[in-house]
């Protein structure tokens, strides 16, 4: 089933412990899409400026992802530029330019109306329910914030909540949105507000999935090194969407499932700087990893 | 198979953001002797001062634990006062008073010395192997440590650790003793001091065991409420080592098992101040918890 996401392109500058690159291809719709296109097939819905070229599209196509929603602008593609330091649990922004993003208004190609999976990106909530409002097929629609909506624009971000089924959110954010500490209660609390799944992306410590029948918690994958954790959050997203699309289910089992790949899809990306991983898998190697984890955190009745 | 604790008993005082409790029944040797009590019956190597009474020693006794090693010094036990804070992740220390426990030299019983299931609590590294080397029956001898000993007696705990099985840790511990970061490499380099495998408790994010043949990752499980996390780490290994004494096995299988179920034992004893919940368990409720942690950890191939 065909996966649909609105979101980011930008350029990425980035500095880790491991190194340091210029202008990577980057951003939540790119790290979003480029993961899931190994599960099913994705359109993407973003903006990108005229410094925007071939070499960049050919990363979309070379995966097969459908650009149709690609809209191009005048003007330079959003840029960020980063650092991380320490455990790279969390990044330090340096600079950010929203340049065509700045005027983003998502487009939603005819094709793409009949959507019925649906992954809004961190973008304003005020054009999140308005993608989400143009989506009258989805049967799953998940949606991606940050403390930066969080606090600018509560009221908008809550009225967008009440119309999504999952929020990805990490830790921190989870408890500022819900103003509770403990993570169980701020989960039952976001979900009050709408959604009927909240799954909190926690770093190095895994991901925990909160839904109305379960718990579900699932470790980080032990890597000996992490190069630049850049887009981490939104390949966890492409991983989870994309194998709910794939299997076309919203079972208790197949959202635990799109926890675990979305952790496989993310545990390849922060091996290497940007996008450099996720583009040169395998299907093997994630089905080597997905067992991986089961080893991880299997044990006996 | 029965399993023999050294280690402390004190007396806490202890304040959280739940309430405040003053002169309660702790320390390491007590904590753990009564989670193992649950698996396995405990013999106990540990010394008390003359403030220590019958309503003590009727916890230890009213849960099946041998205490003819738990010597009675003239003098005050062990105190210790602390408090959390925030995230109740770490204790702040408030006061230590040493007592009788400063000249503490364990004598192990004859009864004891053909033990096979040891657990070293933290205490002196000298007093640990001096134990450890009393006992050439153990076929597993489990220790725990601090940062004080890690920066204090670096290489009298080196030696120590040389002649153990399995080093139980806490996260930043295992980063200190190491002088790495990553934790699989820290964990690695630990188990080339000695210990075959490397038990790393990582408080509310769960423990992850590194041994030879594989990593294993628990979730902590997600309470509503944290009451009181002291002892939660002792509580921890005597859950732990008390599956292997009562399975008297040394397989993956039931390592992880009992990693799951030292991580029941915890889950309990930081609902309730002090010892308060773990002496009111019953069978029924720890083997339910056990069943809980699968139901938050599986997923289907």
């Amino acid at each position: 089933m065909a996966l649909l996401v609105v979101g980011s392109v930008a350029f990425d500058s980035i500095r880790t412990p491991h190194g340091k690159v210029e202008n990577l291809l980057g951003g939540s719709a790119t790290y979003f899409s480029v993961a899931a296109s190994w599960f099913t097939s994705v359109n993407v819905v973003a903006v990108a400026g005229d410094d925007f070229g071939d070499e960049q599209l050919r990363v979309f196509h070379g995966r097969g992802i459908d650009t149709a929603g690609l809209e191009r602008a005048q003007g330079k593609t959003f840029r960020w530029s980063g650092e991380y330091v320490g455990d790279m649990n969390e990044a330090r922004t340096l600079e950010t330019q929203l340049n065509v993003f700045e005027q983003f208004s998502p487009k939603i190609p005819a094709l793409y109306q009949e959507s019925e999976f649906v992954f809004l990106g961190n973008i304003d909530p005020v054009l999140q329910l308005h993608v989400r409002r143009q989506l009258p097929k989805a049967r799953l629609v998940a949606l991606d914030s940050m403390n930066y909506w969080i606090k600018g624009k509560p009221e908008d971000l809550k009225r967008t909540l009440a119309e999504v089924d999952v929020l990805v959110i990490n830790e921190t954010e989870a408890r500022m949105l819900s103003g509770i500490f403990n993570l169980r209660k701020a989960a039952q609390a976001i979900r009050g507000m709408g959604p009927r799944a909240v799954v909190v992306k926690r770093g190095e410590h895994g991901v925990t999935l909160f839904s109305e029948s379960s718990i579900f918690s699932a470790p980080a994958f032990p890597l000996e090194e992490v190069h630049d954790p850049t887009g981490a959050g939104d390949t966890f997203a492409g991983g989870f969407m994309g194998h709910l699309a794939r299997a076309g289910s919203l079972s208790d089992a197949d959202f635990r499932r799109a926890v675990i790949y979305g952790s496989v899809m993310a545990s390849f990306a922060v091996e290497e700087f940007g996008l450099a991983r996720l583009v040169r898998l395998t299907p093997d190697e994630i089905e080597t990893r997905y067992r991986e984890f089961r080893n991880l955190t299997h044990f006996d009745a």
